[in-house]
């Protein structure tokens, strides 16, 4: 039976000679663990000898600590006393700023009803989600110019639409891989869902179940991935796995193993995150905060006059900033050294599903891909938050239909990347594309109104799709042909950048 | 002689399984009409027992009760309480926000002699206008990306001048299905003219009247076709007619043949709208009203401080939002399946009126009507309020002239969308347009200025397209030619978008 | 001797059936003149039995009374009483918001030893000009959008800068009809000087006089031809004159012939003007002065509570707008028969002077005129104030360089509308231009400076000038070459728009 | 042993017939230099018979006077009481408006260690730079636009990234001119940087010693160039020399020797700067300050209420405008004549270094310097300072890679203009670009941070390298090629512009 301990013996392992620190009132040695930590050491600092429960918990799995620290690591539990205290502090403690913020505007909230759009409930997540959550989820690389373009890059497409057409059957479903989906969209994998909501991603994944259609879940999730399996609706809800290379082959088949045990059905191997983008927003935001609640306490030291205020110089960071942000400690420990001679054979040898190479951006490494037998390509940037100007996935895909059609009869092809209609996703399937991928709108769903937020993103866009496939005069996804689409030589004007 | 009711009687069958309404003092059962309402159940359950009068005139012709209504369920008359009672509620009702704002606006419009341009009398019409009814006829699909479009897309056509031409004579004057108009200028069907003025479509059949134009009603008037042919200046005053044809082909059938024997001169098939586009802010005007007035609640709420708030929650709508707003019930049981095969020589059965084909989109469809043998198309997008990303209709017109000269030579060709100046119209002319459809512009000039608003237009379009032509070297409509105009490869900056 | 009359007496004639009206303490009848006169009746009316000098004066020649007026009209003076009162009204006439406005602007406008660009003295000029003169000199047809174009067509082309050649000597003259200019610009036609300055079109005679350029008089200047062929400061100073035919061939000839006995040196025959261009800033000027005042009364009025307003009613415009505003009256009587096979040979038997067509707007029309024989033209779209999307009159330059490089060594070629920077003469140059010539920015700069203002915008043109042709290798005129420019594909940002 | 003087004896020679001024405590006669200073008789006169330390040191080297002035002209030092009145007087200045607000700017800047890109430097540096100094950094010719284009340019190239190559190992260095470079990046010539900072050129030399990038020196050096060259970490840290050449060749022969004997290893031949560019916020930097000045007074005044203003006659400049700005006096003197034939040769036969043109703006110059031998060429406008509507650089560069790619076999070929991140970097390195040049990026770090800030410019450039270099599947250099970037038609959003 494992050992109790109080605050104060706790309290003693401040250090990185001997740091511990206590999660959901269990108390783990990580002194040894500092260093592999792909956040850095400093972040673990900071909560050594006490609790990191807040912290750690909405960018970690339950199971990290299983999967990353020796059981003798795990040196037992709280004392009562020490919990209650925790519970205590924790309940008493003062609401930040911005947490102050986030929940006025979970009151404020308009109810799911009222929603229209994928606009609209970004435009609500970006409310209420936390300072932290909306820099991760929506930043990009450098001046997150290729996360615009993604956007503005469809609206240089058009519709040649055909009339006189019978539309009054429309049938927007298709299969991706060969699994049915009710339209032809699927979750793109994005990380950490409790950073905007405490389910987290079992949101997105009822709500997939409920309306049909496929999750891809990141190897970054913040649940793990037999959590997500375990929230499926049914056994046979499709799940696809978006796999992380580690450099380690040996960690890496097992996180593999692991996926293909719980039964997930797909690996998309991402290959365009080799090392973490440049995110600024999401490195500065720490910076933010902090300037947030200077603010604060500078306005309420004005009403005490009493009390003067600390030298700046005593709150300014001391050490280095982290320039990994949320984002890029995710990527840490990436094979770099991934080709195609030799890592689409390795996976191929661990598995026998379907193996999508995510990340392309160019019509020469679509071909590769071809070359090399795998099953799909999903090209993407990343959603902008990788290479700063990649050209815009839907571009890509257009070069690729114009200069290499035969591609699209050797594998299947997805796109991510920008698209937030109906019509979006109808461009990419003019031009050839099987299923579009969408990640921050799921995310910002969840986050804003949980698994029915999921449900109603994909209701959105089942109205927009069908509605747009009358219009188009197309009853069936194989109906959208490229004769349908014509990139302009202009800009329209976007009210929504 | 039909029996007379008191309110209290009338308000027994306020539920869906016994529901009367009362509409211009004749009280009627519309219970088993309910589910047929092409703007659904709920907007007619919410005056269930009530007089519905002020909600139903203006988005209704006279004749649809009879139309719709079987003559038994037509019940009776209010009795004279009743209906004094009725009138009194109605002048005692406090008045809206919105209503507030455009009384006075109303007040402070200027005189029609200070009106210059369409955009002048689109401003007035902004302020004068119900938020409702801008929100109907201003709003366009999605983004409203497309109806921007339209505009800007003349705005990238230039003209080659020709000078030293003789042009004292010029003759702006042209024939539209082989009827006279004083300017190659239609009025475009568009629908609910009763939402900006009381007198609605009339003040268009009076103004194009004494202007010398022809106007095209829409099947969504909202006067009936008798009355809209009885508001002619003459007999002879051509009109034509927008048809949306409905699923079921005998009601098709006799609205055709009812606009056949009050005189119409020709017929538009409308096949751009068989399913409702989405309107967002036509959609969404219910909420913003309903935020306006709590609003001025709280405000009044302010001054009177023992009166405290009604619980948010209660306020908030349980149940769906209705998708379709003001538009999308129009388009209520449309003909999904119609086809070249079928639906022409189906229309050209009913009539020998000539048959233009309304919503062309794309150059193929072009051609396909050419070889259906149809009179003329319209190429439109529907103002932008259907597909969204439909081609602007100059820049399909555009295509047309370049990639199939011959078409013009089959058929008339219009094209409406986007043309708010006379320059527009020439620009369209130049390229093989016979004729420009307006909608919103005659809509707005009717809603600030009645019937001498729509004169007023047609002054306006003259005057500039008079004035175009002498500078360019045109004295007759032929004079104007493809040399004379040349799509350029950038934006001009648009101070009106 | 004349007869000399009381106000009492002038004031009897204030209809249309007696129009009297006194200019400069002189009384004329212009009853039978009214129907005649361009800026139509109503305008005299206002004036009918009073003094009119204030409104007559800066829009017309002194000559226009004998040139228009018998002389049995020109009825004699005031008496010395009526003289007086004349005087003092107007010296005791309470200043209007817009004159009070100028005059502040006048004291704050910087020196001109801070002017450093032909922007600078447009911002001065939009300062110290009145309402009404700003509004006639800046305006431009309907959205202004040629005008606009003008100055960013500029804005496409770049230039290849050659280095490593030899610019110590740098030679910025030219010659334009064999007429020698310090610089290659002259001052295109622009009417109405005196609107701006009370010196008018002298400053810039004497500003032209004083650097070397050379003035293009229009047909339209305020004051007579022979004060600007006075005010010269040489007898050899060169004069252009723009003229616009009149319907009436022998009033026509009769200008020619006056302006070619006063020893004008070339006439530049308008063609792209035959009618009014709708330039609606200037025709909304009067609403906007009289909205003013109504604002400038109220406010006066609110500090006099016990003077009611007058209902707004009253002063309310009753008759038609006046559509011409200060520029349309000015091409009234124009012929709009102009030919190239009959005007061309009729002056040409008129004057032996060197013959330019001002307002080629086409190659086709550039190509005609050379065919004609004439001695050069002028590629302009009247500043953007006539055809609403005409070419701008750079890349009609281009074209005709890129088309048919023949016609330059044909007729000269000049070129106008947009050009503001010695950069702008440089492109044109470079492309095959032998002049350029510029309206407005002479127009303000002798607004807010007179003489010297004019003498400061050669100025600055000269230093820019030869700055440029020195950073781009150039050491005469002739070194400029087509190889030196390149038209670009896409838009710079430009902060003067 | 020089005499010594009293302020009463200097204050005597105070016009241009005896012009003495005191420079840190020594006297000199500058009287017969007046004619002669590049920056005009006026400045100096404006310090006649005083002290002129403050205006003098940030703007000229320690050696100027030595090198500008005959021995006999340094007539002495100031007594000590002059010298104590001198430094009293400088330190009980008032201080201007700007200078408190750059003390201000300066206590609130943030810590180096939170900056994370160069657009966050610049940011800074446009706070504590004195509107001066940051008036003669920043501006650029006329409207800037040529400016602004270079950055925009690279905006329009995008990236075809490479995936599934091997980019653990990955290296950003390089050789220039054989001396190796830790990326590809280097100092272009900039002057005057104790503008900026009191340290000046210095903190360059030392930064890039550091970081182990070259400095390239202006002619235009604040500090002396054997200053610079001892400020080196080690004698082997390689300096090129940025040479304007003057009109006399001796002088020049001279500048060149000494660089030579000061162990500089490459020559830039400047030759796109023989007479300034028009730089008009330079110029107009001292009005601001002026009017800053008046608008302070005002306000104190307003708080004295018996002082009354001066007139603002008084204070108003008599004189012209100096149009040179703080730029263009260091042009004075320039060679206008270089050529091909004389000047590279001439070059040649003083030294064997290598030599490279600054400047090239056009292929056709490219093309010529290969033939003419040297050993590079930069392809430069100046940064947008010289010739307004240059091409952007970036943009001379694709055309020279399209156009002749044999050029960049002849010699290395450089680019400056524009680039503020690693990914611009990448763009031009793909498109045969051997190395990278930055000015303004650490003129504001080494004004901002000083030494620190030009390292901390360099690490975050080598980050954004190898990042860019990882994302895109390069690991060397070498392995950037022309497939891995696309020119594209439209032009993206730029938060930064």
């Amino acid at each position: 039976m494992p050992r109790s301990y109080s605050l104060d013996e706790v309290s003693k392992h401040d250090s990185s000679s001997s740091c511990w620190v206590i999660i959901r009132n269990k108390v783990y040695d990580v002194t040894e663990f500092l260093p592999d930590h792909p956040g850095g050491t400093k972040i673990i600092l900071k909560y050594a000898g006490k609790d990191a429960t807040s912290a750690y918990e909405p960018i970690h799995p339950p199971d990290a600590l299983d999967k990353n620290l020796p059981p003798e690591k795990h040196l037992g539990e709280l004392d009562s006393a020490a919990a209650s205290a925790v519970k205590e502090a924790e309940q008493s403690r003062k609401k930040t700023k911005d947490e102050l913020r986030v929940e006025a505007a979970q009151q404020a909230k308009p109810p799911l009803s009222r929603i229209l759009s994928l606009w609209d409930i970004e435009d609500v997540a970006r409310k209420v989600l936390s300072y932290k959550a909306w820099a991760y989820y929506s930043s990009a690389a450098d001046e997150e110019l290729t996360h615009r373009e993604n956007i503005r890059a469809f609206s240089r497409i058009f519709f040649h639409a055909r009339v006189m057409r019978p539309v009054s059957y429309c049938d927007p479903s298709t299969t991706i891989l060969g699994f049915k989906s009710s339209i032809p969209v699927f979750v793109s994998g994005a990380a950490l869902a409790r950073l905007g909501h405490p389910l987290g991603e079992a949101n997105i994944t009822r709500g997939a179940g409920r309306t049909g259609i496929i999750q891809m879940v990141s190897s970054n999730a913040s649940l793990s991935y037999a959590q997500i399996a375990e929230a499926r609706l049914a056994p046979d809800q499709p799940l696809f796995f978006q796999l992380y290379k580690r450099r380690d082959d040996a960690l890496a088949e097992q996180r593999v193993r692991e996926v293909v045990s719980l039964g997930y059905s797909a690996i998309f191997l991402t290959v365009d995150a080799v090392v973490p983008g440049n995110r600024e927003r999401d490195i500065r935001a720490p910076f933010e905060l902090e300037a947030q609640e200077r603010e604060a306490e500078k306005v309420e030291r004005a009403d005490q006059a009493d009390s003067p205020e600390a030298p700046v110089q005593d709150k300014e960071e001391k050490g280095e900033t982290n320039l990994l942000g949320t984002a890029g400690a995710l990527i840490a420990n990436a094979d770099l050294d991934m080709t195609w001679e030799r890592t689409v054979p390795w996976l191929r040898s661990l598995t026998k599903l379907p193996i999508v190479i995510k990340g392309i951006q160019c019509v020469e490494d679509a071909v590769l891909a071809a070359e090399a037998g795998v099953d799909g390509i999903l090209i993407s940037n990343h959603g902008g938050r990788q290479l700063e100007y990649s050209l815009p996935s839907i571009d890509v895909l257009y070069r690729l239909r114009k200069q290499r059609p035969d591609v699209f009869n050797k594998l299947e092809v997805y796109v991510d990347g920008g698209a937030r209609r109906g019509t979006d996703v109808l461009k990419a399937l003019c031009l050839g594309a099987k299923a579009v991928g969408m990640g921050r709108p799921f995310l910002y769903a969840q986050s804003a109104y949980g698994e029915d937020g999921v449900v109603k993103v994909v209701e959105i866009l089942q109205r927009e799709i069908v509605t747009g496939m009358r219009l188009l005069g197309a009853s069936r996804v194989q109906d959208l042909v490229p004769d349908m689409v014509e990139q302009v030589n202009w800009q329209p004007l976007e009210p929504k950048l």
